[in-house]
């Protein structure tokens, strides 16, 4: 690519958090940067967007680097929208999201907002990625993702990304080297939720979501391997949610 | 099936939407029904979940129905996980969501609560179908839907439906009688969005989100020709998002 690309940066927690801010600096290195992102942590969001309230958007300066900022009231997908309507002047050459803290692994993909900003980047026709650590703490260490979020990013710059085709990058919480970068598939699995009763003062039953994650896949082609055996896992994520193999079992029904 | 099946009912447009309301009533005639939905509309919401907030989910009697109900103050996706967890003493033969005021064909079906809320009892193992009808008036006319909707359901109840998909079921908005029921695939489409800006008394910019849906596909296999030509549109979709096809390309890279 001759000129440099135009980059757009998103996520779910927000604006100042650190992930984001390490994305921003990265991208920096190889393009002309605008960010887009949340003005207060939308994490869980899944592909919300806001048809019932209004949004605001609004230039700011967060620290000396050369990107242009934009906060916004809304969702991911909202940020998204409002970006390349309101604040981009031409389509943007990719648009990544993150990185997320906490894992955007198997099923947790669908209730994702950093995630869901990247497919709305897709279905805009906008090269798409979103990058999660599997560490949901907010002093996560962000520090070595450095070489793996580069070289990912610039083989999309390079290569495109097929048509249809988000990618979901996964880094496992390791104190080790990463061995590689694997393209997986998403882990069956699911959540078992616990609801964690209590009472108010004035006496009204309330819950909190609580609850843990159960892989019930043992494939080695996983994401969920690749992350427990500390390499980086790459899934190729389609929006069309159409159940092909499902057509012909269907059409064979009495409706 | 010999004894009554065990129906959970959901939606996103709140639990006294008309839409809602028509779907119990059906439901009832089939088997013994349990309704948790939002309290509040809840249209757009994608695959939210509540994860930084506290949730109520409270038995109320809204008709003189058989059914038990329960309202709750989270997102469609919430309501099912509520629902299966502390509502359910067994997991239910099938979830039913809808039906939803207004299409959730195409790309729609990504933002969708309604769909959203079947995918969720999808993963939870619970046969599901999501119900929409391409009419976003709130008096929406329901009433001559039923044949369908019975003749669907009882088809799920009867064959099940393939591991790892949900049913996304549209009606057209039509004056004429449907022509039929189709399978369909998902139509390649996107939303070409226009945010409308505003000033608050203060003197504050703020903006709504509107914009126009454009159906980029000239298949006749699709949802969007279904609907455009008076049938009623079936899309099986799936929640393992995993683009298959790309796997081979993306290993081709140099990472």
């Amino acid at each position: 690519m001759s000129k440099r690309p135009l980059i757009l940066v998103t996520n779910d927690d927000g604006i100042t958090a650190p992930g984001i801010r390490k994305l921003i600096q990265l991208m920096n290195s190889i393009g002309d940067v605008v960010v887009a992102a949340p003005d207060s942590p939308q994490s869980g969001m899944g592909h919300a967007i806001t048809v019932d309230a209004t949004l605001t958007f609004n230039k700011v300066k967060i620290d000396d680097g050369p990107q242009t900022e934009y906060q916004c009231s809304g969702t991911p997908a909202d940020c998204v929208k409002m970006a390349v309507r309101l604040a981009l002047d031409r389509k943007p050459d990719l648009c990544v999201s993150g990185i997320n803290h906490g894992s955007n692994s198997s099923v947790n993909v669908i209730y994702s907002g950093t995630m869901s900003a990247a497919v709305e980047a897709g279905v805009e026709g906008i090269p798409a990625i979103g990058f999660s650590l599997c560490d949901y703490s907010l002093d996560a260490n962000f520090e070595h993702l450095d070489e793996e979020i580069l070289s990912i990013t610039k083989n999309v710059l390079e290569n495109g990304i097929p048509e249809g085709v988000v990618l979901n990058v996964n880094f496992p919480k390791t104190e080790n080297k990463f061995k590689g970068i694997k393209i997986c598939r998403q882990a069956k699995g699911n959540w078992e939720e616990t609801f964690d009763k209590r009472e108010s003062p004035t006496g009204k039953e309330y819950y909190w979501l609580s609850g843990k994650f159960v892989n019930h896949d043992k494939g080695e082609d996983t994401d969920e391997w690749a992350l427990e055996n500390d390499y980086v896992s790459i899934v190729p994520v389609q929006y069309d949610l159409t159940a092909y193999h499902a057509i012909q079992n269907l059409n064979s029904w009495d409706l």
